[in-house]
């Protein structure tokens, strides 16, 4: 069975750099974003349909590790999976150096779903979710 | 006649900071977005009075002048004046350290009212906003 | 005995907003690192001290438990309390709104001592962070 | 004879859009930069080249004109062109949407060479950097 994964490139910019020469560690938070998105995307679940289905995905909770600084025009490769779906859905990260495969950074982020009408937390994933999940050929949770 | 002038502070944090140990100079939109604000406040004619007004001030134009860098935990002042409000919302910044008032940059931004429900250009600045300016003392234009 | 703790008070930009009108989530690790730094200067043992000390303080964990979005121009204060300094300083931050007092985030860091020569890890504090805190009235872990 | 330019893409990611859903303005800065790093790769210039020179090159004025807002997830295209090298080296910009062609952006800069030990202003480029010019094609000034 395939599994939930993605792999996202990110480059390393200099305005993304702290005075240690080094991506300031709050910045790693936009590269999972931006990886989330990308998994989202292959999925064929993106925000657009998150509205349809009248959900926001708001992160609940993030934990980061950092394991080695990532320097300026570095290629970096985001490796996100899919924990779980339901209750919340739940996505783990690795970044790695592009070209060495040496480990830079584990995160996790847990995301509760919200029907945007009545802002309350809806612990089951949407239909429309659930069913691109299994198109893409991942399991459910 | 009262001056349509604010001052507002500003302290230099780290995470503004770039490898040349000095605020990487995109950083200091966010100061004159500050500023503008407090300015707005001041005069009493804030986002949301815009919102009320079915106008959006998307700023059109910035210009920045770099004149010496600013550094960690510098203690900066911004001093902000109306220099019009019709046809287009032009503000002046100047940026000081606190306490020596040496000049660290200087800026101008251009904002073109919106209205939200059509997206068109208004070239007429919002009766109340002009109340306000009255009210406050400045100058209409 | 004193607790080694500060208080620091934010107030939310438009430009740390997201299409959601709330604080982008990312944007919360600024605030901690800004109320960090009002603590360490407190307690006198500032970034220029560390250096001086031939140390620099990398983050090396962070946990952010999200409870309830800030809004524009919200006044938040940030509770930052030391829980231990060695062998790894370990930093805890609760998140409210300044008037109601209602909780909207908590926070924990974990930042590692690195010899700035060697790039090494040291699992001891500077003599002289341990002389400040204790001077400060706290308790050294 | 070649032209010194450039072109470099951007995705336009969630954490850059402000609550009007459209980039923040502040953020085309970021995108800019980017561009003027590929640029500067592209003729073989770098950053690293310029440490070796004895050289910065804060930049020391911009200028930005908004033309239309840049939306999630769009595609853009940013174009540079060195307008001059000496006395002060200064680059054009212009955002389009990559499928469209659409025009989004105008910008400038002017970035003025610092020698890093005495921290001065220098009005000649650097011998490398000219002679890095003529080989990619382009003219001097």
């Amino acid at each position: 069975m395939k599994k939930l994964e993605a792999k996202c490139e990110i480059d390393v910019e200099f305005y993304d750099l702290d005075p240690m020469n080094v991506v300031w560690h709050g910045n790693y938070v936009k590269y999972l974003e931006k990886a989330r998105c990308d998994l989202l995307e292959k999925i064929g679940y993106t925000y657009d349909d998150m509205k349809k289905d009248n959900s926001a995905y708001p992160v609940a909770k993030m934990e980061l590790k950092f394991i080695k600084p990532a320097l300026f025009r570095q290629k970096l490769l985001v490796k996100t999976e899919i924990e779980s779906v339901e209750p919340s859905l739940n996505i783990n990260y690795t970044i790695t150096d592009k070209k060495t495969g040496e480990k830079l950074l584990k995160a996790k982020t847990m995301q509760i779903r919200v029907a945007i009408d009545s802002m309350e937390s809806v612990y089951e994933a949407p239909a429309e979710f659930l069913k691109k999940i299994e198109e893409f050929g991942g399991q459910k949770s």
